[in-house]
């Protein structure tokens, strides 16, 4: 990252602006919203406070474009599994492994959305309403139509849409929460490809289990998908995901 | 909580030894360690601030303290669980449902344990090679040999111990970090007695989907466990649990 302060926007503002956010992001995930500093995410980004501060208001608002950056990305990529011509059985899968790369390729989001969820367990959110409506809520409108399609057709089992996503969601969270611990007991890297993978095989194992009526077409349909599958990882240049 | 400071001990260390670590329990519970204040604990814990290092020595030498009596509560009563007499559906049933109980008893253990967990992933805990060491290990034996036991018996599917165990612990522990966007989304206090049973039933079904061999049959033992569990919920006085 360059440290030589931008006074200006050179003429390219949504770069820079990219750049603060960027930076804002790595540096909310690693302190929190408390302990970042604004000082710190203009030198990363290698601009002067006064230009940041033009940009994004104040910490606080900085610090909700952040949010917003990180959720708008992970949402667009789940919507677009959801919105494609995929029957229902492979959309919940491609859906869970999009979801569960997504927390790969990006690991300062997951500390991020982690910081964020402690703050609104607390009362200190004010940005939890504004992200259900505009994220989770339409996220859940689509997953209860695949889920509904999926069992009228008798391929799914009905399960409670709500609870459902819950332990999708936190099958998947949870191995990146837990990744340092899982390095002290199998003293293997969980971020590495062999580990990633093997994780895939047995979230979609677990998925395909609870939800298919026929649990052994479903976990063959798992198996296929998940052997098939490539690891999308971030182009760092772009901020755009690629596959590999 | 007495906001009169003790000057000494008072013939009762065990005591005040206890109420500084469940005033710092909670403080770094909300604050995390960074922005834990000491004064903030003895002030709770109603001692003066010199007592609090005589029992402690220092911040990070409470915070170890504070992490140890969260751990050892929650193992202790896994422990319990594993070393019972049930047959092993039914007692893997029962771990996963003390799990939950103890995560929805001790709401600010679990946002301790976050904070912990979010300090590993950026390197910055010294305390989670100890706690692999003294809590972790032994109780991924422990359920390795319940699994061990279950696949022999014919009862359960052959799962890797570890990727079980990060799913099972993420269902249960993603339902309270996700508590406030649940709220949002369902309208519902995630806490109430009937979300709580609600939530169960429904990990408790997606544990008997993957590990049974006959899903069925699991299915209608985890619901027979679930309807007759009895929440517990714990003793302020005694900081032990009690059966409601």
């Amino acid at each position: 990252m360059s440290r030589t302060p931008k006074l200006g926007s050179r003429g390219k503002p949504e770069e820079t602006r990219r750049e603060i956010l960027d930076a804002a992001i790595q540096e909310f995930a690693s302190e929190g919203v408390a302990g970042a500093r604004t000082d710190s995410i203009a030198l990363a980004a290698g601009v002067n406070k006064a230009l940041l501060y033009y940009y994004f208001g104040d910490k606080e608002a900085l610090y909700a474009a952040a949010l917003d950056a990180v959720f708008s990305g992970l949402m667009g990529e789940l919507h677009a599994v959801l919105q494609s011509p995929l029957p229902a059985g492979e959309k919940i899968l491609h859906y869970a492994m999009s979801h569960f790369d997504y927390i790969a390729a990006h690991r300062e989001y997951g500390r991020l959305l982690q910081h964020e969820m402690m703050r609104a367990q607390t009362g200190k959110s004010e940005h939890m309403q504004h992200m259900v409506q505009r994220y989770f809520r339409p996220l859940l409108m689509e997953l209860t139509q695949l889920l509904t399609t999926g069992a009228d057709a008798g391929q799914f089992r009905r399960v409670d849409p709500i609870q459902f996503i819950v332990s999708l969601t936190g099958i998947n969270v949870f191995y990146f929460i837990s990744a340092p611990i899982q390095s002290g007991m199998a003293g293997a890297d969980a971020f590495s490809p062999e580990r990633l993978q093997l994780r895939r095989m047995n979230a979609a194992d677990m998925l395909a289990s609870t939800l298919f009526v026929d649990a052994e077409q479903g976990r063959k349909l798992a198996t296929s998908v998940v052997s098939k599958w490539e690891f999308k990882v971030p182009n760092k240049k772009s901020g755009k995901v690629v596959r590999k």
